[in-house]
């Protein structure tokens, strides 16, 4: 694994690198962590990476990782960098024959998204986007139970996705987390729809089968002097009627990362809450809820989605890290089935590729239209 | 009290008697229980009514019941009935002199509403509504904390009240609640929000103490040959640029009647959930969250107006019918205040009236318009 | 219902009035509610007693009332003061034909307790004993399961019952209550096992169908000063090889009221928790946890004991007061059955008695003895 | 880092690995994973561990690494095994200039645990043990919180640890953790105090910081023709005046591993509980309880012992993979500082080690002597 972003200091960078150390299958190779060369080398040095492997811009990385030993050179790209940094080392990380793991959002733009989508079908290449949430096995579960049909025809989802770090105006006062995501020009044409509520959107998508047809959006920049939205509500549309909310926010003060979703069917639905990630509560029509609790050792329990990415026992609580390791183990397996010619399974094809990232970009495109709109149904149009 | 309405097996009935009993400061004294002879007798007898007071009309408990000495009469009248018979009773007694409880809604149109309110004027009675929520201890120490300004200017609120119990078409299966709450005639122009929906709008204002302003709503009758609403998502704009999300279901299958409620300010924000009414969960952004507990042994930890609804200390719960009683407690209280000449206390005086009332069908009346709009917003015009 | 004690200022009598009046079976009407006269004339004032049925003494109510016409007179006698001033009342009620409420514990000594219960056997009255927390409705329903069989043998239980108001000296400080429940002289020889260990233990045996036939007690004083334990830590042994553990402290700082019991059997277990006390948590061993809860509605879901006992629909939260409420409602209902000569059910008779009014004394007794032996188990003889 | 034990299918081994591995600091360079040579040989394939340094015994791997140039040997050896199995490869890697790692119970007997310390203090080598619960972030604040005096004087502390996996007799069925853990030739003993409730005391006087200083037990072996105890409660008096309980056992039918701790002082409190590990709910005598969160990104909040030991901000939950991380990671931190020359802080140093090894195995010792014994009182005299 190469790393492009990810330096000293960056958050979801050392996140990516503890996700895909995990399980003892992927190991940091090299990297061009900061467009800063000092960080870039302080960075490699901090991280045990071998002076001539790291790397100050993504383009040497590539350029001369491709130029080593096929058993030599990295396997495959990552990218932790910014939204606006993203298209660039991917579209040339496949060209160049390099598979990649791209941190969401996929790209900058839809547009940028659906080239991306045609350099992976012509190089046949795996593209690997981290939203997160999809990773942990009780998610899993929902959307098994969902398919199976255990909930029967589903009806409602509400998504919800609370929290409180913007509620001041952060990014005039130093803090540089804050200073990129409120930024037109590095984050996008949204601030909180694009950083979270493209998280929920995926989740209510992934764990009911169904695709968003329609918004109804109202964005607020509720803390005056902020580019772009911190705060959000939308009405969905889902295909077979099926009706939905997702709200987000980063001005929800006093929340963590409250991520929750509630999806209900004809028979029963189920809640996930991210804060208790280990257990599922199910709810039924015609009889008392149940507690489904995540564990390696509940096969007949369980979906094998859920325990197929469960490391421990019940009542051994995995979480955030776990999740976000759970996508790179899923990649790490693929492509390991690839390399060796074995047949994949579908709990290992389970990750986030580069139809989720178009259908991120789209969101960003249409819950940002809906927005400006005074009629209330935007479609949710993709291609 | 007479009650009009709530013969055996009325729901609500039942409800209002054992709120109306439970402070010993108000008799069931005479009732027009049913429309059905039999079971108002029938009714009459359980309750332990004299014979004599027990009437078969409503005009004929109010005409008989204003001809008894006034020593002897009923103070006040109850009505429970379906909501498109809460009118004709109100008025008439207004007109001869006794004060009011009206189970919510108030009337079956914005304009009977307007017209109780012209005759409260006029006839200087009490009007008391039963939106049982905001009798919750722990409901009125959130509003005083947003009064207080603990959490500063207030940015959101999130309220839903998700219910299951529509699940099916149980309106064709016998269930006589069903029947009349998803009947257009009986039920008036919506199901879902007239009936919970409008607790549940109520809940917003109540505590945050800003009013709609504008909705957006996404009606749907869910099951297939419901006449009415069965579950609805509304976006919210209230006074002062805060912004909300209303969503009310009754098909959510395997729910209850979870309503809850959460507030952000610039702050911190609250959160309360009516299946553990006596917690009030308050976030900070800048320390831990706090369980704020109910109890009449806590008047330092929180407002009088918590206090004066508690009857137990700390650990011991109070409930539903507690939160009911505490309007009938009020109510009772103020109107004892009024013939005994004393002075009332803005905690006894805290229960809601006509005007909510009035806020609650314009709500109805406004829903249902915006549910019927291509237009994005809909004001929320009440007079 | 005449009431001795429970004048103004006094917990538990108010409480007492409430949960009797709660669903209009019960009627206060008349009192000896103080020894002091200016507080027992007050008292009666506030409570709309007439003069002439508010009385100074216990034995003035009890000779005057039964020198009344059989249909005037009170039917039973509430008595609500300090545990050394339960006796004398009951005793002198029974011999004048009146049934008897006893707030708990029964008696002072355990001697006292036996000759209630041979007085009751002699005159043929009821007396029952307000261990509240039996009272719940999913209270009930644990013990229902645990008679079914559907957690097999049982073979754990662990009863807590956490409180943190004598944190501090607070006898020494005016607070009243704290002032005789540490006073040996009126509270007895125990203080935190006679005042809540007893309801646990109570609890405890009441849920499992199993008497305590052991006990390992350590009690301790842990405030200086204190003359009675204020905590206590007990292993139990119970018939049928089951064990479990009792804690109760008045010292656990920050804890309310939190009684809690935990069974276990061979295949599964429950929990209840007296702050959600309308779930109550099933644990199996060989499927996932359900949450059961309460309501009147979920007739086939729930035993038929817990279901008599709850006065409104699933997610309309019933408490405290409730609870207190179902012991004088199934009291009453046993009383009308006997005084109208019809037939009672099994529902309605489980509510506390002298049987369980003597082995909660004989408990007081073993337990202090155990603390005060070097040997492990001391047997918990009740005879 | 090798690793003697943890062959394919061993549940701890594979453990310590994810745990060891997951911060990057420590790499698995050569094992001796199991007693059977196949599977020994199979694992270290699995493993990725070069041919010449998968070992057919402890004895081979130490002689061998030993033999190999400092730079190329492993720095320390861990220990996987079942209980009787520690001993040797411990003092044997000591002997020979090797630091250790071993999973808990340290050894078989509380003589071979003081020979272990002898060695230590002989070698200067650093032993650390993997008491896993203390490795939890909100564990260390709440240990720092007693230790600063937030709560006071500590009277209380009740710790319980319910699993349910062996409320059958699974040892006859097949399952070979239950088989070896309930066999006394390797497991020792006591079963489940052993196994579990070493766990439990020495979180409790981690937390507390007091030592416990006498005992009273009953142990059981609920489950027929089982050899160990399966089950137990045990009354604590600890230093300083505290008491406590603690209770464990196997036979919980439908608990996880549900371990949890809460400690009362004189001003407040608090609660812990595995299942939802990032919480630590704090309760004040005369203020509301908080709920302090897990988080990287608290500083000011939490303890400086807590935040070392997060990786994620507040919302991203990590669980009991990163509790045994912080292990490793703070062995791997003082062993590093110990090989470079540089200093340690108080937060890396604070892993366990060989004294709290002793501890428990006098625990199971005294332990067990106290449930034989007719004595209430077992003192716990660890030299």
């Amino acid at each position: 694994m190469g790393m492009v972003g990810g330096g000293k200091d960056a958050f979801i960078g050392a996140i990516h690198r503890l996700a895909a150390n995990m399980d003892g299958l992927i190991e940091l190779c090299c990297g061009a962590l900061s467009i800063n060369p000092e960080i870039a080398k302080d960075s490699g040095k901090m991280l045990f990476l071998p002076e001539d492997r790291t790397y100050l811009t993504f383009d040497e990385m590539i350029t001369k990782e491709s130029q080593l030993p096929e058993d030599k050179r990295m396997d495959f790209v990552t990218i932790v960098t910014p939204n606006f940094a993203h298209f660039a080392p991917a579209m040339m990380a496949m060209d160049h024959g390099f598979h990649v793991v791209i941190e969401k959002p996929i790209a900058f733009t839809l547009d940028e998204a659906k080239q991306l989508k045609q350099k992976q079908a012509e190089t046949g290449r795996i593209l690997c986007l981290t939203h997160t949430y999809s990773g942990y096995p009780m998610v899993k579960q929902a959307k098994a139970m969902v398919r199976e049909g255990a909930f029967g025809k589903i009806r409602k989802v509400w998504v919800e996705y609370p929290q409180g770090w913007l509620s001041k105006l952060s990014e005039r006062e130093g803090n540089a987390q804050a200073a990129w995501r409120t930024d037109p020009k590095r984050s996008g044409k949204s601030g909180c729809m694009g950083d979270i509520g493209t998280h929920a959107a995926h989740l209510a998508e992934y764990v009911t089968g169904l695709k968003i047809t329609h918004m109804c959006a109202d964005l607020n920049a509720m803390v005056e002097g902020r580019l772009l939205d911190d705060d959000g509500n939308v009405l969905l549309k889902l295909e077979n009627g099926a009706t939905g909310v997702l709200m987000a926010s980063q001005v929800a003060a006093g929340e963590e990362n409250g991520i929750r979703i509630r999806v209900y069917g004809e028979k029963g639905g189920c809640e996930w809450y991210q804060h208790e990630p280990n257990t599922l509560l199910v709810k039924w029509l015609d009889a008392p809820a149940q507690i489904l609790r995540a564990g390696a050792n509940y096969p007949g329990r369980l979906s094998s989605f859920a325990t197929h990415n469960c490391r421990t026992p019940g009542g051994h609580p995995e979480g955030y890290l776990e999740a976000f390791a759970n996508i790179y183990r899923n990649f790490a397996l693929t492509l390991s089935a690839q390399i060796d010619g074995t047949s994949t399974t579908p709990e290992m094809l389970d990750f986030p590729g580069v139809e989720d990232g178009i259908r991120g970009m789209a969101f960003i495109d249409n819950v940002v239209a809906s927005a400006q709109s005074t009629e209330k149904w935007t479609a949710h149009i993709v291609e």
